[in-house]
């Protein structure tokens, strides 16, 4: 019996949007930006540093910063959201039915039986248009916002799962919401579901 | 509006009973054995012929005698099967709303707009014990049963279409029917298709 959906997603693909309805669907919360909320409380960190630094890779050149920072435990911020973030996705699955969006919640909950893991995508130009639309235009180009943000969530990913961001073994279902569109892949997600989840 | 689902799928997946079971419930016909008949006429070879050759990959080591066959017109006996098969396949959607199950039939089709192209795999363990209880016992372990055959269909794709089975990207819904099992599988797929298919 399936209680928590993960979404994983790609950068404009409406991965976000499609949580949010599903979760409106099947009576449940949906937690994607009140997760970084949680990850502030646990860690003391502020919530745009969570917000802005959880999606790298600690590896990545970029962020050597990162390292600089480092406390006594030996742990670097990155590390410090991660173990906090892991710890606020584990509590929140063990407590009540939920979808998550992101934040690597599929590899966190991989123990769990009751968990339907979701990767949502779409064509580039698609989610280009979609981008431009969502959050208004920028001064970079929209298909290099989206190269940067998947690439960011990729090396995240690869760093702390050990496993390939995307690839379809990693997933129960795969939707290109480009073709199907949001609604369909609401419906295709709440169907996988097959019911009401059970919220003790 | 799609007309043409094509159907993917890894080896004891139940990837052709959920092609068959789609294609009862949109009423519309199911082409996979079919089809090499329909190869079988084309081509002037046996149909047993095809069904061992055509999953096959001409530059595969173990084939290397496909290349004695050659005929006037330089062609391998691999490659006059693929010419006929993407000929038959092309036709058939031309002609009808239709499921194809394996064949490469997503490649053939991908310039058409009225095709939804599903993948479907599941866990190793789930099928080796499918296989087993559908196609008996063997010789031959069904780990290594489904290893060799995933191959030929990996590298007989490959060969003919420059791209790699089973990647998520060259899907449009890629589904664990071993997770969410055979019947949620077709439904998710009628679903998909949303409503009636016209066959003119």
């Amino acid at each position: 019996m399936i209680r928590i959906i993960t979404i994983s997603r790609e950068f404009g693909s409406g991965g976000r949007t499609i949580g949010k309805e599903v979760a409106e669907k099947l009576g449940i919360p949906c937690y994607d930006k009140d997760l970084i909320e949680k990850i502030a409380e646990e860690t003391g960190y502020a919530k745009e540093f969570i917000a802005d630094e959880s999606e790298y890779a600690p590896n990545s050149n970029s962020l050597a910063y990162m390292f600089i920072g480092r406390g006594l435990d030996g742990l670097s911020n990155a590390d410090k959201i991660w173990i906090a973030q892991k710890k606020v996705i584990e509590e929140l699955a063990e407590k009540q039915a939920c979808v998550v969006v992101g934040r690597c919640a599929d590899y966190v909950l991989r123990e769990r039986k009751d968990v339907l893991n979701v990767f949502v995508y779409a064509d580039k130009k698609l989610r280009a248009e979609r981008i431009v639309k969502q959050y208004g235009e920028s001064a970079v180009e929209p298909e290099k916002r989206l190269a940067d943000k998947d690439k960011k969530r990729k090396l995240n990913y690869k760093y702390f799962t050990e496993q390939e961001w995307g690839k379809r073994q990693n997933y129960h279902l795969s939707i290109d919401s480009g073709f199907l569109g949001i609604e369909k892949a609401v419906a295709l997600i709440v169907d996988a579901v097959g019911g009401a989840v059970e919220n003790e």
